[in-house]
């Protein structure tokens, strides 16, 4: 089924492997946006299995592209091939790249999402998408990178397509990171912030769950103390807990609530996560 | 590609089945959770089809998954490996369970969730999750039995594993059940209540449509006389009409307009059902 | 796997094609509509690749149907079946129809959201679903023709099924239009209205990106004057923008925000596209 004249002789003879392709956007769910690099893909390749992890990234908001990639290519095959267009620069001079890595490939803009990812697994190899080949069409769109750049490259590559023809080999050194601030260990225990709230209203921090792990713990925010526990269900329905997530960072939660409307609780807030209860 | 070490030999040997898994969850579409759990399975069996019946269940809101199951299982192929997730009692003693029954399996936790499935379609047998060899991994986490649990089990069953291997066998009359109140015949007719409200604001009773079949009748409901009437376009843009929807229950609708805000009729408001039209 | 019956023997020797399906509606996403529909279609063939355009066109409007499919369509392969379910008039005498062009098929209501497709690809041949063969019931629900008739025809027609085996051949002529204003060329330039407004609050109008293809060219809207450019990131953060869309369509944007929400520019606003800086 996977017919492109690109490729060699020698890489056409050879059974193609396939493997799965994920996508990550903010390009919501109202318009085509998405079903159209779905139709890019198919018209590439219509074997492969493309699974959407989710479209709802705030618009531009690269830092929660980035926590939920990182997030999600663990549970994903080895060998999958991790899209994501959160590309506030699309059309500028930032850069179009493939990364290899132990777990499989990420492609699209060279703008720090994946540095979370990267952060866990580090790069094996880079490259920039500099070979038109692969992508849809030679004069792509300026503002639509996803379809005629990413879609394509990503459904070549889940086709068997060898990643360094993809383009230019870079450093993997120089690729884009983004700052995020971590928590810091004070006297009265760890200090982090709420770097994510999910679609429970569950306050999730920039602190591991290591670092509670088989303690007696206690969350201080917004003048609450709440304390560390397993499970939702471990307080009664209505009541504030803290736990670690199943994502493996320290969250904050409501049984069957949502925090953070009814904490008033927001992203970037402070929290401290302390050993011992202080001003209950 | 079916790769499960668990299985024996002998199961090893043949051709593997595979079957469609359905996914129902509250877990909504801003989040990966429901990658994640895409992931697992393709982790284990990338051929599997997996079709998404919603994601947009009111959170915790089991009596929502329990009829959107109820009225979605009869369209799919049997054999088809149902998994619904609408879980406020995860990490907590609540059983995690297998259904088997006439067109295929439900996977999930034992909090009713199956139980208007069940009611049109009794369970053939049922097993609690006990198997450690088809969980994603033996330490699951207390907060996310969908991704370490269910959807593995599911991808399992799916492929081909049988039944009963998943766990230790249950008695299905010991599966919880969900107290739905149900209609009742009164000397004015049959008075029911609103249990969904669509996402077109069409307002769905719990009074099947059998009871007008082949006959004229009327609807009572919030001080309103509404006609019995075959489709929307029965009546004109912007008037009230009552008709059997798709799903089989007596609804209410305006054409072309969202009944549930223009009529200020919500969930569990009473109806009245009737061959005889009152007060007009 | 593909078991029709309805298949006549010469048939269903022949090994069978199978292409993509889209789905396209008004349906939302907190229903199971969508997903019986996935349903009725692995019912029929499991295999089928079914691809979700969007389903958040509003309840309704089969202009926004028409706009987005027109959108979209290109970008399949060849053969693909796309169904399209806006159908206010659902189990009233509207006709159900298939239709087939250069790129595929296209299967729905005969109400004019095809009409933009045909408008730049012209039907080859059209018939009217007439054979009930194809259908899931021949007693359809009057509410849900997406279920009960557009998803198994589609499913059968991706499958092999020779279209005009679908019902009674009709005269494309004959095929509802829908009149959508065109732009008008004005001695200061081209005027034309806002006809989309995307999950970005990007302005999409209905003048053609030829027209301005290789000039300096400016829009005056709601009193603005706003530059045409290539790409977002050619003004600064928070300026707005007019470029030429991935769609073709000259739209107005701000770099990273909403230009909808911030410029009080709504759908059917009228906009003048010129090649002469005015006002300024």
């Amino acid at each position: 089924m996977y017919t492109n004249q690109n490729l060699e002789a020698s890489q056409r003879q050879k059974p193609l492997q396939t493997s799965v392709i994920t996508l990550l956007s903010d390009f919501g769910d109202h318009d085509v946006y998405v079903g159209v690099i779905k139709g890019v893909i198919a018209q590439i390749n219509p074997k492969l299995a493309v699974v959407d992890l989710t479209h709802q990234i705030p618009p531009q908001n690269i830092a929660a592209g980035r926590f939920c990639l990182m997030n999600a290519y663990a549970y994903f095959p080895v060998g999958t091939v991790h899209v994501a267009v959160v590309d506030p620069g699309v059309g500028s001079r930032r850069r179009a790249i493939a990364v290899e890595f132990a777990q499989g490939f990420l492609v699209g803009p060279d703008n720090g999402i994946f540095s979370g990812v990267l952060s866990q697994s580090p790069a094996i190899a880079a490259v920039e998408l500099t070979n038109l080949n692969y992508w849809r069409t030679p004069k792509p769109s300026k503002t639509f990178h996803g379809r005629d750049i990413f879609a394509p490259v990503a459904a070549h590559l889940a086709s068997g397509v060898p990643f360094k023809q993809l383009g230019q080999e870079i450093d993997p050194a120089t690729l884009v990171q983004m700052n995020i601030s971590s928590c810091n260990q004070t006297a009265n225990g760890m200090v982090g912030y709420i770097q994510y709230i999910d679609h429970f209203g569950n306050l999730v921090s920039n602190i591991p769950g290591s670092y509670v792990q088989g303690k007696t713990w206690y969350v201080q925010v917004a003048g609450l103390t709440i304390p560390g526990c397993e499970t939702y269900a471990d307080v009664e329905v209505g009541e504030a807990i803290a736990l670690v997530g199943s994502h493996g960072w320290i969250e904050i939660a409501i049984n069957s609530a949502n925090a953070h409307s009814q904490l008033q609780i927001n992203l970037q807030d402070e929290l401290l996560v302390s050993q011992t209860e202080i001003n209950k």
